[in-house]
Parts: structure tokens; sequence; C-alpha cells
């Protein structure tokens, strides 16, 4: 059911199988199986995640290359409760292990200063990452074309910017490098740092490919109804594109695990084995927090995995059924 | 484009990016994504896979719980085309390694007898399995319940069978184990070997969960509007169950890979690694084909990273564009 902080009261007692942070596509498609697992699980969501910004799924198999990713999860978020698992809206300040369940401290609206704490056996991180986008005077303007013609995914989204003016916007050289890439789906390519200072190693590299650099802050994004014709730069230079790429880095929803003794981190990313489990056995890590690609798909499957595993191994210590036998436990989602 | 029998003249000379054997749910997320990643690809499809006869998907981030496999299919096939792939219908009968292309022969339509041969750098293998049902007169009366109420998947279904009561349906002694993991989500199973004579072992150990056994074939299923009431074996005993798990194997959709050297099997599933890349460098394989859980979502994100890892080592492989620069290879698609 979709929890209220008045229900909250009534799980004080209830230790969860699992407690799924984040309800975007990987925390959701977790959230479905474990509910049909039979499977007593919370899925907390802080809202206004990375598929709520999307403002089209171009290659997930199923749904209309124009659906908003808000639609997607509104639907699933949907199917979970009505499967039986618990929702939540909250911010997940801290997971701490207990030994066998783990205490999850969650503030539930903003007037919140105590937080509540509620318990599971496993945990699941899916809580993704966010986008860095540039910071500019007015950021409604950059939400105007954010997640329309101004991408943040080459993969999902540079088919769409084919052989147009673009715009790759960057604040390391290292993010620069995406030029090499993106050059796949089209060579116009005006590289905007918004005020780093590029070394001359790279000047050289970009002027060899006919890159045009700029290196002025950014002063605002030109064009109208979602569509961009270019950027204005503090100098006052306006740089023609119809479309862009930002590549300024994420940041990744993952603080409530810095308790967590012994994670294994690749960078940023958790690691993790086939199944979605982290070097800590009862915690798994989904989509954008893990190695591998950040695509929808791959979340989703990752949601799956983890669901499966978690099953098995509850499955595996609980003494089997024989006819006639119910488990109380299994009960739970069924009445 | 949807490709005819005709069109097969138009396509001798092409050299596909990626041919992908099979358009279901994993194959169909491949095409996608190459086709949006500029690939040439060619989806063969031979009709009537495993998501073509399931009823409804009950796990699909996204989409309805009653939304049947045809549909998902025929939505994402319509999709992959748009997008720029091609489609053809036909079954493939052999892949021949020819060094730096495949050839890849298929049938196209009943009366054709020689074949045609289409040719790519990459294969991916999307076939799939098929489920094995149990064989009784009137094959039409297994239909009319398998996919419905007589499940093939307990991870997708097992929650739809929640304590009813059950028939499994098994033709080895390792298939009846199913039993002892099926009792999760129901106990009262009565276990049916078609005809096969099962050990005192398994007798007792059955015997003890109280789960009956019954070795007789199996004559007809019994109910109506798919809705199963019981199945009646050939010595006139009817077993009453409202639903049902097939467990009597799969049949795998791999003979055409029969001719390449060196695949790297387990069992009967392809050994892939995390990219779904076979042990041969430019054969992929994708969903029930490999190693690991048969799940749409998994085929799907399968579908994702094979595509992109076959995306990365073609551009990788392709020199660089510099502005003003347009690569024909590229315009394919576009046109």
């Amino acid at each position: 059911m979709k929890l209220l902080k008045k229900d909250l009261e009534t799980r004080q007692e209830t230790v969860y199988d699992a407690i799924v942070v984040g309800g975007g596509m990987g925390g959701l498609s977790a959230a479905i199986y474990l509910a049909r697992y039979g499977l007593k699980c919370l899925v907390i969501e802080k809202g206004k995640g990375r598929s709520f910004w999307m403002q089209d799924l171009r290659n997930y198999v199923g749904l209309d290359p124009d659906t908003p990713g808000r639609d997607i999860i509104q639907h699933a978020t949907t199917q979970a409760i009505e499967w039986g698992a618990d929702f939540l809206r909250g911010f997940v300040e801290e997971v701490t292990d207990e030994g066998e369940t783990f205490a999850v401290k969650v503030k539930v609206g903003k007037s919140d200063e105590t937080g509540f704490t509620l318990r599971s056996h496993y945990v699941i991180a899916a809580s993704g990452v966010i986008d860095v986008l540039p910071e500019v005077e007015n950021m409604q303007n950059v939400f105007d074309y954010a997640g329309y013609t101004l991408h943040v995914c080459m993969i999902c989204d540079g088919f769409d910017m084919w052989d147009q003016k673009a715009v790759l916007l960057a604040k390391t050289e290292g993010q620069i490098n995406a030029a090499f890439v993106l050059n796949w789906f089209t060579p116009y390519i005006s590289v905007l740092t918004h005020g780093l200072n590029v070394s001359d190693e790279m000047k050289q590299k970009l002027a060899e490919y006919g890159y045009p650099l700029y290196e002025q802050p950014i002063a605002e994004f030109l064009g109208h109804d979602h569509k961009l014709s270019g950027v204005k730069l503090v100098d006052g230079t306006i740089v023609e594109a119809t479309t862009g790429l930002v590549n300024m880095g994420s940041i990744y929803h993952n603080q409530y695990l810095k308790g967590i003794e012994g994670l294994e981190y690749d960078g940023q990313n958790l690691v993790t084995n086939g199944m979605c489990q982290t070097s800590h056995a009862r915690i798994f890590a989904l989509g954008d927090l893990k190695q591998g690609l950040n695509q929808v798909s791959v979340a989703v499957a990752d949601g799956t995995l983890a669901a499966t595993q978690i099953w098995r191994n509850i499955r595996r210590a609980s003494p089997p059924r024989k006819w006639e036998e119910r488990r109380s436990h299994l009960l739970y989602n069924k009445n």
C-alpha cells in the first residue's frame, strides 16, 4: 500500500524482506518481482529522479518512443502497490547494518526533523544518479531544453542528434573526450567548457578535428518550445546548435550507504556480481549505481535479478511446505 | 524495412553489421539499439516463439500485467523497422563463418527449397527456447490452457498459482524436483509424469511432502474458457487442479550454430560475458539461449548490451569523423 506518514506507526514492528531505496525503473522492477514472490517489500522514493526528467524513452521494448519517463514510473508504482508492495515518499538518510536486519532511517516530508526507522533483511540500492547540468542564472532556462533537445545520454539519444549542429558541454578535459565518440552521430560539434580553461594539447586535438572550442561561461540557452537554436555565452558570443549533449558528470545517490563497511566500489559505482549482489551479501545494487550501462532496460533487468536472488536466499532458508501447510509469512501480501 | 521474398535480391550485396536471429523480446531490443546506433541490421524471425504464446506478461515495468506477448512483439517489430532495421520472416538453417563475415542461410516460406544467403559481420543469436508441452491426442486441448492457467514459468506465474490446487507436469525425475520450489507458492501439488515410472526414492520423498503422484499418461485437460479444473488420465482418473506448471524441459533453437567451431556451452546454454558476447568474438547470444534467468526483462537488457558492444567494436575500428565529413556507411539508415 501507499504509506503516508500517519501509516508508519503500523510498520514499526514490520521487518521487511527487502527495502528498496529508489522508485525508478530498477527499483520498481525489483518491487514487482519481490511482491510477486510473496515477499514483504517497501519502496522508498524521494521523487524527481533521472527517469522523472526524461521526456521520452526511445529504446525500451514495448513502449512508444515518445513515452515520458514519469508515465512509466507512475504505471510501475501503481503496479508494484497492486501486487502488494509498500510505497513511501521519503528520503533515506542512513542504512545501518544490525547483523540480522538493516535499520533504514528515512525522513518523510520537509518538516520531519527526527525521521523514522524501518527495518528489513535486505536492502536494494536503486537510487541512481542525477546528471550535473550547467549552472546559469536562470535554471528554468536549462530545464526548458534538458531532456528535450539537450540530451544527457549519448546511447539513448545520439540517433536524434544525427548530423545536427551540436554543443558538447563538459567541465573537465576528460569529459571533452566524449566529442570523439559523439562524432559517430554528428561531426558538427562545438565544445563548451562553461568557464574551464583547456590545455594546449586538447586545444590542438579539437582543432585537428575542426571542433570549435568555447571556454566562456554559458549565459543562456536559446530557442523556443524546447527546441534549441543556440547557446549564448557571457561574452555575447552565440554558438549555433539545434541539439546538445551535457557530459558534466553525475551525482551518485548513495550517501546512505557510507556507514556500511567493506562495500566495494569501482570509482563511484558499486561492484556487483551477476545477480546484482554487492560485496555485502544482503545489499544489492541496481542500474546507474552499479558498474555497466546506464540504460532503463538494464536497470529493469537488474531489478529482476536482485529480487530473484533475494527470493532464492529466503526460500532456501525457509522450511519447505507440505500439502495442507500454510506459512503465515506468505499471507502478508495476500490479505 | 519489412523484407518480402521479392525484396531479397536488393540485399544480395549488403553486408549487414549484424543479423539478429529471432525477433522476440531480446532480438527486437537489439535491433532497436542497433538501428539507433545507425548500424545496418536484419532481424530474421520464424514466427510463433515463446513470447508469442504468452497470454500475459505479469512483471515487465511499464506494461499492464494482462498484456499478451504478441502485442509487445508486434509493437517492437514496428518500432525496430521504423528506426531503420530490416525484418524478414524466415527460418535460419545455417550460419557459416567466412572469416570477415558470416553467411546466414535462410528459408523464406514453405516452398523455399534452396534458401537465400545473407551476410553480416556479427550474428546475434536471439532465437530462444520453446517449452516442451505434454503430447496428447488433441493438441488444441493443451493450447486451450497453456499460457493461461497452465504455466511454463514459475518465476513469472508462481504468484498466480498461490495456494491453489496445482498439477506439476514433469517427464524426468530431475524435473519433479520443481515441486520442492513450487511449494513456495502452493503446497497443494499433484505430480503428473505422463507415463514415466518414478523411483522408490522419489516416491517416498513425494509421499513425505504429501504430494500425490500419478504415473499414468494424460488423456486431456479439463475446464472451460482457458480455466483449468482438472486433468483426466488415460485410466480415467481425474486429478483436480485449477492451475498447473509444465516443467518438461525446453527445445533450444540454436541448431544453426552447430557448424561454428569452439562455441562454449553450459549444458545447452551458450556461455557469454557481461556484454552477451559468446566465446566467438562476433557471435552474441541473448535471453533464453544463454545462461541465466529466462525472463523478458533480462532478454531486453541483453539486446541492449549486445548491440552496444557491437557498436563499440565497429565504432572503435572506424576512422573518426572531423567537422564536415560525412560517412556514407552511416547514411544507410537515414535515407
